[in-house]
């Protein structure tokens, strides 16, 4: 099978204009089939206090009411999304700026309302992935790039960039050999959280395993590695968390991050 | 060759619900491959406002400086396009919003600096479409929805949305028999500007050139009839001038505003 590329990257990238240009330079680099996925980053935050859009939180949860809806599918969905594609354009990589509802790419289903109504927030499956539609604009070589928005019922709804990117990984792995690439503000999964050069190189379940009893994760990354797992288990072939600085040299063979696979 | 119809509309169907509503529900209705191509109404004055952007002109002509761009991409490229999306997909339409920068579809020129600077406008070409892709996607039954932003260099650029409409009608005609729509707030071309029942049903060139000799047209009009023969000229098929509310009738055989040809 050929392989594919998604690449997720937070405000930690969207924020910093020089580490942003070097990103965009070295994913327009890559030869393979690839998809970008982003959030909104800080100008969301700027753009919504300018409206006088307040975050909405109950207990502690961030709720998308219709303001907050509203405020992301300009700044998500129109702003940020086409400022990339624009960049990259001109890059010499075409891509081509989706949300889940453009092409029915990612059919979502509203958040039950548990004993919190998050609003406006889609959750997600792989049989939800038109996928069919996804496969066809790759081999037709341009490059999805995801806004983190989905839809149902003739709305937009907010979604997870991290699972947005995970359940495409997995829909796409029945035509793929998919790389899934997390780049957040560390180099990998450290054994010792307090250095930066304890990058765990290779992860498998096992060590997984191991590494968990003996309580090496910090708490902030084992949801991500939960989430790996989780994709790996589903049948994604590979997936690399490491930094965006590093995205050469992990989507090649000699990987800086830390690379899970089976 | 295969029926195209691409379909423009503007303020006066985008700032009324229930003339929206009427056009969403006709527009999925329609069986033949086809286009939608929107402006942004009123939605961006309003935006434009909170967020303190106020409208730069120049002699009397709009300027698109760099505050101006950011909200015409965020709101038709991210807001109003995206809530059309979601809207079609809910009526069965595999809509799939896009900007000129999206896969490359239309690529522009920055409007050369004259007497007056436009600031970040795009002047587009025939040439300039991506027809290859477009042509792809009308295939895969996708419905492409075009906001009214083009690219180049790296940038959006604002660009009327009559303008994309007809050059994409250009582009396309060496692949459909392409019925270019305008739909605006009369029913057709009046004969007589307080008659609307004086509707010009069919005109042709000569026709035309008649008819400006005595002075029919109105001054409002002459500009969308001059784009309508450019059109023609080019070698789109037919081009049809009525109100969003007979696009069913407008889309079909017995058509009510003013449908004009070779």
């Amino acid at each position: 099978m050929n392989k594919l590329f998604i690449i997720k990257i937070g405000g930690n990238v969207l924020d910093d204009p020089a580490a942003l240009s070097k990103f965009l330079t070295d994913f327009a680099a890559i030869k393979e089939p690839k998809i970008l996925v982003h959030g909104g980053g800080r100008l969301a935050t700027k753009i919504g206090e300018q409206l006088g859009v307040k975050a909405s939180l109950v207990n502690g949860r961030r709720i998308t009411d219709a303001q907050t809806l509203d405020l992301v599918t300009m700044v998500y969905g129109g702003l940020v999304n086409k400022q990339l594609v624009a960049r990259l354009q001109h890059l010499g990589c075409n891509a081509l700026g989706v949300t889940g509802a453009d092409g029915n790419l990612i059919r979502a289903s509203i958040r039950p309302v548990g004993e919190i109504d998050y609003g406006f927030v889609g959750d997600i499956r792989p049989s939800g992935i038109n996928s069919t539609l996804l496969y066809f604009l790759l081999q037709q070589n341009t490059v999805p790039v995801f806004a983190s928005l989905t839809h149902a019922g003739g709305v937009m709804l907010n979604t997870n960039a991290d699972t947005i990117a995970s359940v495409l990984a997995i829909a796409l792995s029945k035509h793929f050999d998919v790389r899934l690439i997390f780049c957040f503000e560390r180099k990998g999964v450290l054994r010792n959280i307090a250095d930066e050069n304890s990058v765990i190189r290779t992860l498998n379940a096992e060590l997984y395993q191991e590494l968990l009893k003996q309580g090496v994760f910090a708490d902030g990354i084992l949801p991500k590695l939960e989430n790996a797992f989780a994709a790996i288990r589903s049948g994604v072939h590979e997936v690399l968390i490491g930094d965006a600085a590093s995205l050469s040299r992990n989507t090649g063979q000699e990987t800086t991050g830390t690379l899970i696979s089976k």
